[in-house]
C-alpha cells in the first residue's frame, strides 16, 4: 500500500477537494478518494481496503458493496432505484418494514409508482404463504422489500424461503432485504439467501454514525448519482474513516454463533421471568423462551394498564434504557408494525421494546426483572 | 444539561436503537437522539447544542439548520424538494454548478420536471443580467440554484444581487445556494443574502466526512423523509459526533477576514509568478492578481501543451497535490463548467486547479512556483 511517509515532503494544494482534519483525531487518510494525487490515492486505497474487509466478513464480492451514510440511505437508494428500472413494475414491501422503507414506499406511491403490501403473520414475519399471495395479487411485481429481523419484535423471516419463490422460472422480482437488526446478531448468508440488494446500518454494531453499506448483486441504475462516487451508486465525498471503522466492527462480529447462545440464554431468563408476571403479555402472545422464530436480541412486551411510554419512563427513572418501539418512529405514537401483526390496540399502546447486545450480562437481566417488578408495584 | 454521570448506574436495553461504540474513541453521547430515555435525551441535547452553535456562527435560527451527511446530500434534499412543491414550476440552475446539483437536475428532468440553465459569464459567475435573462426565458421558474463560489475557478457570484431579482413583486422563486466553497473562505451572510436554502459541506473546513448542513429558511416538504429525523427533513439516525465536530470547525472559522487577507497575499504571489511564465494561461484569461471577482482560495491555470492530468501527475511526483478539477467529477474527463464559461477545448484539457487553505504558507507558494518551473523545463 502506498504510504505518504515514503514521500519526503508533501505540499497540499487541493483544499477545494478536501481540507486536512483540524484539531480532531483523524487517523484515516484525509485525502479525497476521488482525487488523483498521492493523498487521494492513499485515501482510495484505504477505502478499497475497508471495502475488501467488509466483503470478506459478509462473504460477497467487494464490488457489490457500496458505502452509504447509513441504513436509511441504503434502503432509500435501493427502493428509489425502482424508479429508474425499465417497465412499469410494482414495488411491494412487508407490513413490518422499518420507517425508512415505509416512507420510501409512500414517496414512490406519490411519484405514481404502483405499490403494494405483503402481509405478515401474527409473529410479524413474512411467510412463503403471505409472500406468494402478494405476488399473485400483484402479478406485476418487479421489486420486493422484506426485512430479515423485525426491529420491533425481533421476528426472523426466512429470507431464503422467499427468494426461492422469485426464482428463474417465476417473474423476475428484485429482492431487497433490510439487514439492520440481523448483521452481527444472526447468521446472515447474503449469497445463499439469493437477495439482490441489502442494507446494513453500522451504528447498530458499535460503529460511529454516518456510515452504512448497500449490497447490490448486480450494477444498478440509481435515482440520483450525485458526484458519481461509489461507482455511481452513492454521491458525496467518501467517508473513509467511517468505512475503516465499519470494517473493524464487522470483523469484531466474528463469533455470532457463540454470542447467539449467550443472548438466547439471557433472553430465556428474562422471558421466563416476564411470563411469571400476571400483568405481562409478550407481543406476540405466542412467543416463548428460546423461540427460534425470534431474534434473542429484541423483545416486545406489554404490561397491563401501563402505557408503554409510562413504563419506559418509569424504568428510565430507575436506570434502565428501554424504548416503546423503533427510535426512527418515536415521533409517531402509532405502531403500524404491531397493527399489521393483528395486535389489539390496547396491547399496542402498552408495548415496550427491550433489546440487548454483546456486553449485556445475566446480572443486568436480573436487575431489569427486579426493576420491572418494582415498577409494577407502584403503577 | 442532563448528565448521565448524575445517575448512579445505567443499564442499557435499547441496543436495537443504537449500540455503544466499541473500541473506538467516541466522546459524543452514543444514545439515539430519537430515543426517549436518558441516553437518548442526552444525545438529543448534544445534537441541539451543536445545532445552536452552528446557527450562532452562521447567524441564522437553529430551527432552520438540518444536519445531513454532507454537501451533496444537502443539495439533493433541496433540489428534490421541488418535486413535492405544488404546481408545475420549473427548476433552473447555473451552468457552473457542482456535480451534485448538475446530476440532481438530470434526475429531475428524467422525472418530467421542467428544467433550465442559467448562463455564466466568462469568469464563471451568474450575473443579474444572465439571471434575469433566464427568468424571462423560463417564466415558469419556481426554483433556482446558484452556487456562491465556483469550485473549479473560484469565481464569486454576488448572490444578494440575484435574490433581489426574485423579490416580492416578482415571481415567487425559491433560491438555493451551494455554499461548499464559501463557508470559512468568504463572508457569507445567509440572512441578508435572502436565500431560501443553502448547503454546507463540513469536510472542506477541516471536519471529518459524513456530516453537512442544510439551511432551510421555511419548513419544506421533502422528497423522502426516511425515519422523520431532523424535523422530517433528513431521515436516518443522527450523527451526533459529526454535528459536534462541525460546530467546532465552524467556530474555528472566526477570523475569515484576516485569513482572506493572508490568502489573497499568497494568491497574489502565486498569480504574479504564473503570469510571468510564458506557457501559463490563467482560466479565465482575464483573472488578475488580487482579482475580487474570485476567491483567493481557488485558482485554475493551464500550461501550454501539457494536459492537466499530466501536469497534476508531474507535480504530484514532486510532492505537490493539485487537481484537474472537482474531485467529485474526476471520473469524467469533461469540464462542463469551463465549457459553459466559453473556455476553448485546448485550455480546458490543460487546466489544473490549485486550491489553498488556512495552513498554507508563503514558503509553500514559493515551492509550488519552483515546482511548476521545474516541470515546465522537462514537459
Amino acid at each position: 500500500m502506498e504510504k505518504i511517509d515514503s514521500i519526503k515532503r508533501r505540499i497540499y494544494f487541493d483544499w477545494a477537494a478536501s481540507a486536512p482534519c483540524s484539531e480532531i483525531v483523524c487517523p484515516a487518510p484525509f485525502g479525497n478518494p476521488s482525487s488523483q494525487h498521492s493523498e487521494g490515492r492513499i485515501a482510495k486505497q484505504a477505502l478499497e481496503d475497508a471495502r475488501r474487509r467488509c466483503a470478506c466478513v459478509l462473504n460477497v464480492q467487494p464490488q457489490t458493496l457500496f458505502f452509504t451514510s447509513g441504513g436509511t440511505e441504503s434502503n432509500s437508494i435501493a427502493l428509489f432505484s425502482s424508479l429508474t428500472r425499465p417497465g412499469k413494475g410494482r414495488v411491494i414491501s412487508s407490513a413490518g418494514e422499518h420507517a425508512s422503507v415505509r416512507e420510501a414506499m409512500q414517496t414512490l406511491e406519490k411519484m405514481g409508482k404502483p405499490c403494494g403490501q405483503i402481509a405478515v403473520d401474527s409473529a410479524g414475519r413474512v411467510t412463503t404463504q403471505t409472500f406468494l399471495k402478494a405476488l399473485s395479487q400483484y402479478h406485476d411485481t418487479r421489486f420486493a422489500a422484506v426485512m430479515s429481523v423485525n426491529n420491533e419484535t425481533g421476528a426472523v423471516t426466512d429470507i431464503q424461503s422467499l427468494t426461492s419463490c422469485t426464482g428463474e422460472n417465476k417473474a423476475p422480482v428484485h429482492f431487497h432485504c433490510d439487514l439492520a437488526q440481523a448483521i452481527g446478531k444472526i447468521n446472515v448468508d447474503i449469497q445463499n439467501w439469493n437477495i439482490d440488494s441489502a442494507s446494513i446500518s453500522a451504528h447498530k454494531i458499535g460503529c460511529p454514525r454516518g456510515i452504512g453499506l448497500l449490497y447490490l448483486r448486480k450494477p444498478a441504475e440509481v435515482f440520483y448519482t450525485g458526484g458519481g462516487q461509489e461507482n455511481g451508486i452513492r454521491g458525496g465525498t467518501e467517508n473513509v474513516q467511517g468505512a475503516i471503522e465499519l470494517a473493524k466492527c464487522l470483523e469484531a462480529m466474528n463469533n455470532i454463533e457463540t454470542q447467539y447462545i449467550y443472548a438466547n440464554a439471557r433472553w430465556n431468563r428474562l422471558i421466563t421471568a416476564l411470563c411469571e408476571m400476571d400483568r405481562c403479555t409478550l407481543i406476540p402472545k405466542e412467543r416463548t423462551a428460546c423461540d427460534e422464530r425470534f431474534s434473542p436480541y429484541i423483545l416486545q412486551a406489554a404490561f397491563k394498564n401501563i402505557p408503554g411510554e409510562v413504563m419506559a419512563r418509569a424504568l428510565d427513572d430507575r436506570g434502565f434504557a428501554v424504548s416503546t418501539g423503533s427510535a426512527c418512529s418515536s415521533s409517531s405514537p402509532e405502531r403500524p408494525v404491531l397493527a399489521a401483526m393483528g395486535i389489539e390496540e390496547k396491547l399496542r399502546i402498552e408495548g415496550i421494546r427491550i433489546s440487548q447486545g454483546w456486553s449485556t450480562t445475566d446480572e443486568e437481566i436480573d436487575l431489569l426483572i427486579e426493576g420491572i417488578t418494582e415498577v409494577l408495584k407502584f403503577l
